[in-house]
């Protein structure tokens, strides 16, 4: 049971970086530490320059707000999978943790 | 005179990531390791995917040649300045530092 419950959890608290309009990754990311106190932006491969704007505007404006310093943990990755035409294809990952401490 | 080798030091194993063949910044990284044993990919704005594709790019190649696991520190940031119009323009950036221990 608290399995499962930690793995809502974790899956809640991830915020996938697309082309959606960037203060929707904000908005996300900023309610995700008033609910939880963590939040991960993940992103991959083109839309990992976007990932780290958005944390570096959370940060900003959770600053402003508040005062209160973020703390952050960073981890870079890369994905292999298969295309259609079985080539194999590697993808480079960013996770980026904020936390209010 | 330490001060001063210190900082050419630092600069001569930064490697700024910008729009040349891929490759070029995996070599150039490699052979500061090399040289240095360190090396601080940086990159700015929409070029901060590309760093950290040459940063997992890098580390690959040097666990497949000798075995090697890079340790390695990332920092993001906001870089603030003004444009041609006097507007206030604020730019991410990640420096990625990859050691040989």
């Amino acid at each position: 049971m608290d399995n499962k419950k930690d793995k809502e959890r974790r899956e809640t608290n991830e915020i996938f970086i697309g082309s959606k309009p960037f203060m929707k990754y904000v908005i996300a990311t900023i309610m995700q530490l008033e609910k939880n106190g963590s939040a991960i932006i993940k992103a991959r491969g083109k839309f990992i320059s976007r990932g780290v704007d958005v944390a570096e505007v959370v940060k900003k404006r959770v600053k402003e707000k508040d005062g209160t310093d973020l703390s952050q943990g960073i981890i870079i990755g890369t994905d292999a999978f298969k295309n259609e035409e079985e080539k194999q294809i590697n993808v480079s990952t960013i996770d980026i943790s904020l936390n209010r401490n």
